[in-house]
């Protein structure tokens, strides 16, 4: 029943994502396209060559089945089967300097009594901005400081430790939150982490309007559109190689275009490629650790 | 002993690829950089932008050190000490009709008295040329066939499953061979495997230039331009989710750049991408598979 209704609320928010990404982008259009396999349904909604969003992702996702090898790796439990559903997003901009974000929430339920929530909130900008990055991690706070105070702290280091790629020694961005295994002690536990990750998703497609509004109408370089594509090199590794999301997306033989949809248009990776010191570029190298307290 | 001559004979196929592939393209030259690590060193040789190459990466490395958790989950082995040496390359043509090609031969021993060569020839087209793939696999078998007839039935077949994308149940190009934990059984079937290691390396760079004498001149339209870019995409998707030779070299902290330079430069990701039935585009598709006899 849990599952239910947690599906039943990411399945609203899903469209009102859309919604707000529309208005905000003013002439793209998300495409739906609903899928069905063994393991369960889901819908993607797509936007590509809007007049800011390059690609937008929405994923809405309702699957069960038999809890197989694979999984009981990856999540290391022991279960005859499970349910999950969740929603997923990721957003690129063509200009670069509205950040690439990304959103999932999700809640797993296994037959040996085990359920959990598990999600997060990240901002990847090509050119960091400080006063957009402390904003972004200050409405995060707030809406976690709400459920528990002790979340925001915990969850965005987590965050920093997730969103790192080790062989760049960088992180993904400048972080956020991410959380996983978050087991409701009790129904009443279970309703307040509905809530939390129901506010977080919502919360998003706005924080997006308003990183568009900010920096959508910005006129921009061939090289800073370079270095864009530079960095989403990276958001790519990140995803193929470390990403839990994808490695159980392909490991349980999901919708592969619905993960795939993640990746951004037009991707570059360049040899040796060192930005000048000083430059805008090398400052934003230097925002991408771990540990810096943005609020 | 052996670890030392293999690196030796490598490293010397190393400037060869390189001289070759300079001539091929005309004016595209290679810049060399050598790294050390605590795990040993290597070269890693690098065009970008030549006229018909858009990037080639040709490395050699030579390392050695404690075999760890790590590698011994992904040999399979127990040992404590392990040495290695190889050659890889991969070539990124601007043109679309210009193949993407790969090679790598390695030279593995472990202090358990464990050792072994491994490896691989494979071509992948944006656009299949029938002619082509067949003397592609010809000259390849023709290789193999004088040091043992079995070998390239053996390793065609294990190109075509080592080569695939299981997410897209695509292979990743019209295949070649692939072989590895190929044991020398004495001092002889080492030099054996020695000499046609070596051979498969030096006769990479002329199957190259042929590609590019035949092809390199050839207009292209935007749209084929688009479909390349594409295609690349399963490729940087093949090398990042299942390549071994990726995983170990992030797995054991090589040489990032020198691992990642196997990634083309300009890569898309389109969501839902299906190219017109009847098509060059659909054509293609329909060659990568499994089991196609190409000789």
């Amino acid at each position: 029943m849990n599952v239910k209704r947690t599906a039943e609320i990411y399945k609203e928010i899903q469209q009102t994502i859309c919604h707000i990404l529309e208005e905000a982008d003013g002439s793209g259009k998300f495409t739906e396209i609903g899928w069905e396999k063994e393991i369960g349904s889901g819908i993607t909604c797509v936007m590509q060559n809007g007049s800011i969003i390059e690609k937008a992702g929405v994923n809405f996702s309702n699957v069960q089945g038999n809890f197989n090898a694979n999984m009981a790796k990856l999540l290391g439990e022991n279960a005859s089967t499970f349910a999950a559903t969740g929603i997923s997003s990721i957003i690129h901009s063509g200009n670069p300097f509205v950040p690439t974000i990304h959103l999932n929430m999700r809640y797993f339920k296994l037959d040996n009594g085990s359920s959990w929530f598990g999600g997060g909130i990240d901002l990847t900008p090509a050119y960091v901005n400080l006063d957009e990055t402390r904003l972004f991690h200050q409405t995060i706070k707030d809406i976690c400081d709400r459920f528990d105070i002790g979340f925001y702290p915990e969850w965005k280091t987590w965050a920093d430790d997730y969103f790192y790629l080790p062989h760049r020694q960088e992180t993904r961005g400048i972080g956020g939150i991410f959380f996983d295994r978050i087991h409701p002690s009790d129904q009443n536990d279970f309703e307040k982490m509905l809530k939390l990750t129901a506010e977080l998703a919502s919360i998003y497609p706005v924080i997006y309007s308003q990183l568009i509004k900010n920096n959508g109408h910005k006129n921009y370089t061939e090289a800073q559109k370079k270095w864009q594509k530079i960095r989403r090199g990276r958001y790519v590794e990140f995803n193929l190689i470390y990403d839990r999301g994808t490695k159980f997306g392909l490991e349980t033989e999901g919708n592969t275009e619905s993960i795939m949809v993640s990746l951004p248009t037009e991707v570059e990776w360049v040899y040796q490629y060192h930005p000048e010191p000083g430059s805008l570029e090398a400052q934003t190298l230097e925002f991408l650790k771990k540990g810096i307290a943005w609020v």
